[in-house]
């Protein structure tokens, strides 16, 4: 039996993590932290959870946190989440950050992008990415693992096959990517509110959102070379899921059959990656640890489309996958798979 | 032209207050107001007023807004709406009042719905109910309006034919209402955000909702005696729109036919209140000053369903049918009616 | 091992049929049926299925249906279901029908209602009626179990308790239910498009849905005196669930707590029906296969909320749950209960 | 006052002709087709007419609609369309084809998209097309009117203004573009089921859309040299609304600010295009003839953001601006501008 403890208990990343570890009889979530006064039950917080798990979330420092649990999944604000990690491992604990502080290697970058000073440097590079598609060798033996940024992972998946082919360049690449709004986080905002986003549609972020240095450190890191992408995100009216629009300059006179069978090659083995032939929806792996990706070649470009459940493949489920391979579970353990 | 300030002119009824009011060439809205610092202006408060109304919205004074208007629509919150309001009346503004705070005839039952002490309670019962179709008479020359609620207004066209006509019973009357979520406001809540109310269903405030002493107070006059009624409200995950699905016994064998027709009597010359035939849905009148009801014999009830717009019919439309009226300009005015 | 056949597998609840059932390691999807011309992939029916079961949907006939499979999931249009079933019987399958065939006891009442002649009267009084909660102890040894309507388990799990203990009149009884759009099916039909039903809100049936006899039928039995109810079904533009808001005059001054306390003690040890003190919504249950329930006394009245999601409690879950008693697998297999 | 007729007035883009036509006292709407059977009420086609226009769909021939109108709308199908139009141009109609059939100058290319021979190729290249913002001093003498896509426009307004002033190459140019489902159409079709789209996100299309030729032919026309799009649209899970997101590489070292001082010098005057300083959403011009447009240098690329709603200023909103300047009304007439 291995105690989890989860931080920040009372967002959508945490209901899904939890979700997920109630399929698994070895674990048992033994804190949930929060700020909020009185110590509430967490079914008062997520109401989904009645009669399913039976506690309460506390505001409880690091050493309690070290006391009743083994394993920690971090889903702390970036910042905060850095600061009780390094007592966390100092404690013993192993440790899932859902954080964006451990994803970047550079300091400098990460304080250009996110306005803070880190409170742990020296731990960023040494940090392996949770990606398990792409690093997945080295996270069984980890005590810390980053894990990825939801538009990431939708970015990465679709683009590091061709670039670890070399079939596009990988310079000026293009992703206009969309998602749900649950990826907006639960606190209460006016722009999230419901009248303001349903039937609407919305590009935010142009030219300047902080997933864009973080797909270019991981693809420059599978490419060999620099690689500089264009990333656009923008609002969906859903609750759940994202799709990335990629265009890419080809370097050869591929075919769409050709990129295809270079990503099936890249995937083979993989549980959680498809590589369809038809045009994938959201709602496909809506719900599920899924990542479904095709491409098309299109006039001077090859037009790669990827989809992911924001929550899950995109946070929590890749979180599970991530946890389950440092605690030698199987991979897919609590994650569906057919 | 009529010189018109919007008090709270950062809310969902401003904004549609200010689109009707646009169409009306004798309009000039002059001032709007709001507790924001910096003075922003209207468009970038509602974004799609760009181009429409050059304005800013301002922390005015009372003797600020008595000088740049002749007329007041007052979207501040309940308690202090009120606040204001009789120092504009001083000042020789007429006023049309969205808040609560006049609509109930007694400073009791006000408190006791919404737990404070009314700042102008002698003006409570003097203050003519502003739902033109069955106080229109009354409205051209009052100074004050007390605008209705929006669930009130979508329960008592439905059900004041039937009243009047003593179809039903006036008591044990279930109005089961469902709403879209912008009649919840534009505040920053949590259980309004998107992803909270999308993809959901859920009944709130069960036996205990404002607009229920409000309904019963407004029927119990159209029908002369003591009107009772079970009131349940929904939250629906749409922009707008209210149905109220209404039950009551009828006080003998009437048919679907019969009730229509003593509908069709009642609202007979009335523009904006339509007797239909068919199941109205939201949609038909989304975006409109319409209010569709139609009913049916059930086993032992009459069925009535009504649907308007909360925004509109439900809200701002109808305080411009009650500013017509007030000054003098046809009742449709801006308001669409073929 | 047990082989498993899908009659009828493009629609919505042989999709869900089929995630809950790859979730249990003894059971093997040996069959899907489809009138669709060229067999084709389950994976291009239903695109979210891709890489998860690979298997054709055919035009079989019972016959080969009988030869390739042990259980048979039906999931066909009623009158199109008993046609086949009694022949599915003949060749010794055991079967979950999920259409509305043997739901109804008495021949004439189903014709009156479905409008076509019952293939095999004879059968249907003697089915039991598939709503594990009331008749659980019966199921293992059946061969054939109608699974119940979605409108209708929302309605009887939230009203059997109240009527077993006779804590209200069985008489007059109001359901006003409102449900998520995948109820209506995956027919292309005008009335159920994308633009027609979003940002829009309906009634439909007034006074005449076929779950209202079924309903009447099931309470008439749990409280062994006729139960007379009135029910009106709404849409909601949302994919799932069902939201059923209940009015019943109680029988004597109980309090909300007293009704609780009832529900309480009937589901005691029902792991998917939870008694909650919250109001609850649809969202709380969506994907799962868990009844959450309330109540609240009202003036006059006594108010039950019961929501659930359709295509899963409503339908392939309780479908799989009764399918588990049926093969001897703990009655929670695949189903997902904490 | 001028008799007009909606042929095919049971979609979408009629019922917004026919609501935005009820707003001007000189128009009679004397005419409706429809192929169904019976000469059903329009108010039973479209509920949201209920009381607002008496009129029956009649399958009318081009005889009948040429005594009854003097003006008329085409809403019917490609090809189907052509097929009429030059019988009521000979008839001495005047006529806005909301149809594909008169956009593109080419029958070769017409015949490549659309899969048929175009039953009036004469009449191609000669019919204006219908974007007053470019070519609205050629539409006031015209018969014919071919009215744009509603992608085509959403892209072309926002290109034009960088085109006509060389400011970005002509080639490679990026349009990703997303659409409300109304844009699909009211044809009972699986793929725009609500249960199908809702909280769903998906491309269609790509690398093959029929607006792409148009764009090209309309923006080289612009420009003056050929221009070449790459065009990938998707379905976003909302009634109306169009955003494009289109990068395209600049010519010189441009500033964010220099592009949009380009776009507001090119639309100054013209009432229904706003450049705008924010990220424009959908919803700030959904009910609305008006297209917001901004502009961003990024990385690399210009990106342009352009919103209109798709049913009016995509479709009958700049239907009615055509006619309007066609019938010698102010060109805002019925549409609401402030």
């Amino acid at each position: 039996m291995i105690r989890v403890a989860i931080l920040g208990a009372t967002g959508y990343t945490a209901l899904e993590l939890i979700r997920i570890l109630l399929r698994n009889p070895q674990v048992q979530i033994t804190a949930a932290t929060t700020r909020q006064e009185g110590s509430p039950h967490i079914s008062s917080i997520h109401q989904s959870l009645t009669g399913r798990l039976d506690l309460c979330c506390e505001d409880l420092t690091v050493p309690q946190i070290i006391e009743r649990a083994d394993f920690a999944f971090c889903c702390l604000p970036h910042a905060a989440s850095a600061a009780v990690i390094s007592e966390l491992l100092d404690g013993g604990l192993r440790v899932v950050d859902l954080s964006a502080d451990y994803r970047l290697n550079d300091p400098a970058t990460y304080e250009k992008w996110y306005k803070v000073t880190h409170p742990d440097p020296d731990r960023m590079a040494k940090t392996v990415y949770g990606l398990p598609e792409l690093y997945g060798e080295r996270i069984p033996g980890e005590q810390l693992i980053a894990n990825p940024g939801c538009y990431t992972s939708t970015s990465i998946l679709a683009l590091a096959p061709l670039l670890a082919a070399k079939l596009i360049e990988p310079t000026g690449i293009i992703i206009d990517a969309k998602s749900g709004v649950s990826g907006a986080g639960r606190s209460a905002k006016q722009n999230i509110l419901f009248a303001e986003c349903n039937e609407s549609f919305s590009a935010y972020g142009v030219g300047g959102h902080r997933h864009q240095p973080e797909i270019e450190q991981v693809l420059s890191d599978v490419s060999g070379e620099p690689v500089d992408v264009v990333f656009t995100p923008h609002l969906v009216p859903m609750d759940r899921g994202i799709l990335a629009t990629i265009y890419a300059r080809p370097t050869s006179d591929v075919s769409s059959e050709d990129v295809l069978n270079v990503m099936r090659e890249f995937y083979s083995g993989k549980p959680f990656v498809r590589v369809v032939d038809h045009l994938p929806a959201t709602k496909d792996v809506s719900g599920t640890n899924y990542c479904h990706i095709t491409a098309r070649r299109t006039k001077g470009y090859v037009t790669v489309l990827s989809v992911l459940d924001n929550l899950i493949k995109g946070a929590s489920g890749v979180a599970v996958q991530n946890f389950n391979l440092m605690a030698g579970f199987p991979e897919t353990t609590g994650l569906d798979p057919a």
